[in-house]
């Protein structure tokens, strides 16, 4: 073959699209003794080409008519705009022209998974996403490649740093929720909109994808439940220290009653397991395989230099594939799970209850648990508020079915002797 | 191409050995959707095919005779025998006949590196090594690629999961080495003849196939320093807890001082460090690169199916190879580092001497360090032994160079004051 460079354009020049700029720059030279040709960089798609940046391109390199971009000579192309729109179109153009696509966004790969991944395999390319999940954390590759020889049984991940620092604050400082959502927009942890975050959509973008991967079958992040962290109140971590727990803001997909069953909420985690122990900022994913066992990828979830790191393998890799004119492999077969409903999960509880302090309060609340086959393991009665004669109990129960416990909590809640259910969190086993 | 199938020659049918032909009659079907062609056991080496085995295979399949192992009919062969002797001579023959080579032999891939790599390179095939290094842990692959576009500045790891049993067990029960040893051999997690383990020189074989990739440049066994776990004792770890850390063996190799520095030792890591959290068996590798910053890979080190793990993922990649007539991956150029010797390394080190127990004492010990330019952070006096008139230090000192260090331990254990130099620990920082 007459090719002697490997053409990228880059859409995007915003903290990774500035970090994966930047590694082009200084790494060309190790760069193009990897791929066996040099990377060269065609075109960048920015808003506003005239806007200051801190690094400083050839003249002419940067664009804000995408069509010019789009249509540039380019071997490679590298989203990372971010968003859906038009994010999507762009990706998807591109793969129709038959250029490789690397991209970190997690919205577009998980929300349009097989639309993408046929126009890819119809065009005889590759998509790379691998910065999509995880920042620099090597995750996608791994599940593709090196447990390939598996069957994956489970995943938990804790894959949101800007949650999973909020909630090391509250640990550790007894803060509540808002306070330490504060202390992370402020040190730049938590965007000034922070909902995507604090809500768990993030997290369900990247569990689509990861549980995707992992069980070979489409788990679209409508198939997910989600809950965010924002209900979660100080008092909560003191008590689940009390007890023995951490708790995190879990992303958990496992082959389940017969399909795939996947959700993103707070889980009370106990405080010896690993993924209890990852803190801050820190993502990580746990992967259970039939053959190896747990194994445990973790490292920066973000950040500007580790997410380029992931682009930068995937773009390698990409270019490793084009220059030997090696075939895009074939992809496998659909396993057919389907994803399962949170309904029907059995899982362990934290329910924590404000109740009038009186005696009696505690047999009925057992009873509408015992009504609904919720077996209580434990009942701690915590502060009481002697001005307004309530107390405040703390129920850990036995595995027991989400619809039951969802029914039994809806009936707790209106009975008389119950000011408020002050929170139902799932503990993780 | 006319292929219909790949076909596998497995060399040695022990632990790890066993649980390859097992995946591979269990998933037969999974893997061959996988590579794209069945995966066909063609004949299997042992030294006695008449021994009952706790796996059944197909009449005629296992033999004695290494000539019909390796003249069969394979595509793949996967060198499972371990030892140096004679799997070198497979594996080359392997390579040089065009075969593509599996192997979890960690002291032939790291001893004979470069020839090894040699070989394949000229007969354009590969060498798969993933299960060498932490059992079913994903590391050598992510090392190749997702961690590719990194400079690699470190690595620090625990990769003797017999050991780190060992040292688990001492730090959380203040037994001494020797019961901890026997604790682990009648668990089956230390060999009747442990010396390769617990002196370190399993750990040294890992870690120069890490640094060798991580570093693109061969550091040799003999080039890495090696001190095992067989001088530590039970209240090394309770002083060390008492200052804050905790005790592991530790690889580590670092771009230092215009080379590599690799070592194997026990070193007091802090407690809040993530190495110091893996316990019992686990393995866990930390790489820091450039970009990426710290990532960590963590999972069991061992055993017959986790192992199994990695040795089908390498047969899978050869097989996806084969299958797409792909062309093997030219070998990176050499970085050129070489090995820097220990004498320079500047650390940080734990003392535990035995001195007379009498005014003065401590004024000789710090003038010998002094004169080494060695700088004392602090001294703690443990238990003194009256009747023996004398009393322990527990000294640590700033960051000073090794080869000083040594040079001031060799004087001071030979004061009249001093009655034994207890241990010397390095911190790693």
């Amino acid at each position: 073959m007459g090719r002697t460079e490997i053409n990228i354009v880059l859409l995007g020049l915003g903290v990774v699209g500035g970090g994966v700029a930047r590694a082009l720059q200084e790494k060309a030279e190790a760069y193009a003794e990897q791929a066996g040709l040099p990377l060269v960089l065609r075109r960048v798609l920015v808003r506003d080409p005239s806007k200051p940046r801190p690094i400083s391109l050839d003249d002419g390199l940067m664009t804000a008519d995408p069509d010019e971009a789009l249509d540039a000579d380019a071997d490679i192309i590298v989203e990372l705009m971010g968003g859906e729109t038009p994010a999507l179109d762009y990706i998807e153009r591109s793969l129709k022209s038959g250029r490789h696509v690397v991209t970190a966004n997690k919205e577009v790969v998980s929300k349009h998974w097989l639309r993408l991944h046929s126009a890819a395999r119809d065009a005889g390319v590759e998509m790379h996403y691998e910065a999509s999940v995880g920042g620099g954390i090597p995750i996608i590759s791994p599940l593709k490649r090196d447990l390939a020889a598996n069957e994956i049984i489970g995943i938990r991940a804790i894959i949101n740093g800007t949650t999973n620092y909020i909630l090391t604050r509250m640990a550790a400082e007894g803060v509540d929720f808002g306070d330490a959502l504060r202390q992370a927009q402020e040190l730049g942890y938590a965007e000034a909109d922070p909902a995507n975050d604090i809500e768990g959509q993030d997290s369900v973008y990247k569990l689509s994808i990861l549980a995707s991967l992992a069980f070979r079958t489409f788990i679209s992040p409508d198939d997910i439940y989600r809950e965010g962290i924002t209900q979660l109140h100080a008092r909560d971590f003191k008590y689940a220290a009390e007890l023995g727990y951490i708790i995190k803001l879990l992303a958990v997909a496992k082959r389940e009653q017969g399909g795939v069953r996947a959700r993103v909420h707070p889980a009370l985690l106990a405080k010896d397991e690993l993924l209890a122990r990852v803190d801050g900022v820190l993502n990580a994913v746990q992967v259970e395989g039939d053959l190896v066992g747990k194994v445990l990828f973790q490292g920066p979830g973000a950040g500007s230099e580790a997410t380029a790191s992931a682009v930068m393998a995937d773009v390698l890799e990409a270019a490793k594939a084009i220059r030997s004119g090696e075939p895009t492999t074939p992809q496998d077969r659909s396993s057919g799970l389907a994803a399962e409903p949170i309904s029907k999960l059995v899982s362990r509880y934290y329910v924590r209850i404000e109740v009038m302090d009186r005696p009696g309060v505690l047999a009925v609340i057992a009873r509408s648990l015992g009504d609904h086959g919720v077996s209580i393991a434990s009942v701690i009665q915590k502060e009481t508020d002697e001005e307004g004669q309530t107390a405040e109990l703390v129920i850990m129960t036995h595995g027991a079915r989400e619809d039951s416990m969802q029914s039994s909590i809806k009936q707790i809640g209106g009975l008389p002797e119950v000011s408020e259910i002050g929170s139902v969190i799932r503990v993780e086993d």
